[in-house]
């Protein structure tokens, strides 16, 4: 299908700096094909009226468990312990593979609705994601939680599985990483296996780093090292690696992960919900380190709201640096779109430009919080809260439109997540 | 007119704690009469369906310069004396009253929207707020930011055109504080002289206190002592005072806050934004000091969205406390209620209850991020993004409903503020 978005202010990389101008942005088939004025030749198939909007590149959130949706609120306000191994982990024991494509579905109408068309996830069951996001229409990076001890069976037949759901599936805007889930849930040489097996399959890897005192108190005692030590003496960083949280780093820590181009994805609100602290964001910022920004799950956020997780990556980090000018509204932007890009070596996605995929997101600005328009750029982060998003395509295909989802029966996923709560919280 | 709100889920105080029950509320004229189950001799003029939506006390915002609106996103990442100095400083010189007016007016728009029905203001124009806050049909208790040196003509004379603008004030839903800037921009004579003006005419005072680094060296350097000790030896506290922002406090300055039941109005965005810091929230609560929760101005925030601001209140002191279990969803929703209803001196809101001013917020849950409905209070602070609201009622009357501001022209008011920017800033 051929869509023309008509005279809409847009948000356009220029010079490696964000800028909003006017233009029409022209999609053909998945897509963008023109961004600027459209040729007469271009005849669409479907008009967007831009008047009274903003487009933006669609959204990546580099970490998050969709399926964990359903766990949204139902434990808050607790200690870390409490938390998982009193409530979330026994309720986790308890979900079926049909449990867990209801809690991705919710996850994907959460993101789509807030203007995420691409997102970075570690789940339990890969299958179940999987459907999830083809049902959704949305493009994903998808990984599954792996756990295990040397080269005993469970960890080995978690890592084949995996393997057998990449092949399987026939989705193209759905690609893999494997999962190691944290060094404190995967031993040395199983990390080994799993990264040897990304090598061979040229994959990347995704892993929680650095998240708790705990971690890396353990760490410590154990291997007299840090976690970030520990995975670059392991050969975990020799692939491509985004690694989650990194919220306690030393000056060492910060050198080993620029050194080894790792990407972090940080998690404000994960971070500072589950009292975990605040990641060094300005230092790996100001190091060179690829920064990029994930929701982490709705258990311990409790949104997969981007743009209320851009405007904590700004507030943030100023507050605490007692420094107004770091980590602009540009900067934060960035982080959600193009250094994502760079972190999925998917060079097609993250900006409005000719010849990307055409995963684009529409905001009505009509809206108080956009009012007067004196900089939008800054609006997009300090302002808006979300929900102002209103049409989202994704490699072309119209999933949202006027704030109605058209991949999902929202009603019907909402009522199945109810039923699984009521089930397995009884 | 007699408004019956049918069979819908509140957020009602229970042992001084919040429960969510499933009741009818009935409101005749300005005030809720029943909250239960409605008798049949209650015959309403208008019913109100409840399915799907969520009925709140209105939220309470105990600091802004609602005036300010226009400036949102026209001063961002500057280094705090390029934001004050170089840009709203200048552009704040070349106001009229009528911008004055235009700007309020954006602000109660946005405020109406996210379900705040009361809030404090300290302005420069008491009369453009008083009848931007009559138009909006807002409850307000609103000050005159005064600033002077000893007992020179300017501070007087703005003293006085102050209590004039209170004595002609005839709108029952506004009153009024004396709103002395700051000590770095009120001498400790004109303090004084503004104390004893409140003390005859029984006002209470709201003042800033304590927000930045360079306020609390300055009073250090002059007087040898901290703002807050300063103020105490003054006499300011022998009023009732709702100090905004106290981000830099001793344990000195936490107990003479109690001993004195001033207010603490937190103020996390912008004191982030602005990089002045964290203030000790949860030291202040554990002491026993009253505190309540305010936006500050879309300046530096740039919202004036209490459940974005609930959020942080929640989420920083978690983080910062390394302690999950402080500042949880039931404390943060009473310093947005009850709290500010303590500090304005007014038990008749902040409360859904029978005898209460029928000042309530109303939200469909019908979303995402409020699926599945394991916890709604939580849901309120940790998922909410303040845009679910879609129906206020303010001392009875309906200000807004299916998300349309029924007092005000919305559209006649952006035009006016974006007309405002390019005069003043051009």
């Amino acid at each position: 299908m051929k869509i023309l978005i008509k005279n809409i202010k847009s948000l356009i990389l220029i010079n490696n700096e964000y800028q909003v101008k006017n233009c029409d942005i022209c999609i053909d088939g998945e897509k963008i094909v023109s961004v600027g004025e459209s040729a007469d030749s271009f005849i669409p198939d479907y008009i967007i009226d831009g008047t009274s909007r903003l487009a933006i590149p669609g959204l990546i959130n580099t970490h998050t468990h969709s399926y964990m949706s359903f766990f949204r609120n139902i434990a808050d306000d607790l200690s870390f312990s409490d938390w998982l191994f009193g409530r979330i982990s026994p309720l986790e024991d308890k979900l079926t593979h049909e449990d867990m494509y209801w809690g991705a579905m919710l996850a994907c109408i959460e993101m789509i609705r807030t203007g995420t068309t691409c997102f970075v996830d570690m789940n339990m069951d890969m299958r179940a994601v999987i459907d999830a996001v083809t049902h959704s229409g949305m493009r994903a990076v998808l990984s599954r939680g792996l756990v295990g001890e040397g080269n005993n069976e469970g960890g080995r037949v978690r890592l084949e599985e995996n393997l057998r759901a990449f092949t399987e599936c026939t989705n193209p805007n759905i690609t893999f990483l494997l999962g190691p889930h944290a060094p404190y849930t995967c031993d040395c040489e199983y990390l080994k296996i799993v990264t040897d097996t990304a090598k061979k399959h040229n994959l990347g890897l995704t892993i929680h780093l650095s998240e708790s005192i705990n971690e890396v108190e353990n760490v410590q005692k154990q291997f007299n090292c840090s976690p970030i030590e520990l995975m670059e003496k392991t050969g975990v960083f020799d692939v491509p690696v985004i690694a989650a949280h990194c919220v306690l780093l030393s000056d060492n820590d910060i050198d080993i992960l620029r050194r080894n181009n790792v990407t972090v994805a940080t998690n404000p609100k994960s971070n500072l919900k589950l009292a975990n602290g605040i990641a060094p964001l300005v230092k790996l910022y100001e190091k060179g380190v690829n920064t990029t920004i994930g929701t982490d799950s709705a258990a311990s956020n409790n949104t997969l709201n981007m743009f209320s997780e851009m405007n904590y990556t700004a507030m943030l980090h100023k507050g605490v640096s007692h420094n107004p000018t770091v980590m602009s509204a540009d900067d934060v932007l960035k982080m959600a779109t193009v250094n994502a890009s760079k972190a999925l070596h998917n060079p097609n996605i993250g900006q409005i430009a000719p010849g990307m995929c055409a995963d684009i997101t529409i905001l009505d600005i009509d809206t108080p919080q956009f009012k007067p328009q004196n900089n939008l750029k800054s609006a997009l982060v300090y302002s808006a809260c979300g929900y102002e998003c209103d049409t989202v395509i994704i490699n072309g295909k119209i999933v949202m439109e006027n704030k109605e989802i058209k991949t999902i029966d929202t009603q019907k996923v909402y009522y199945e997540c109810e039923q699984i709560i009521k089930r397995i919280d009884s």
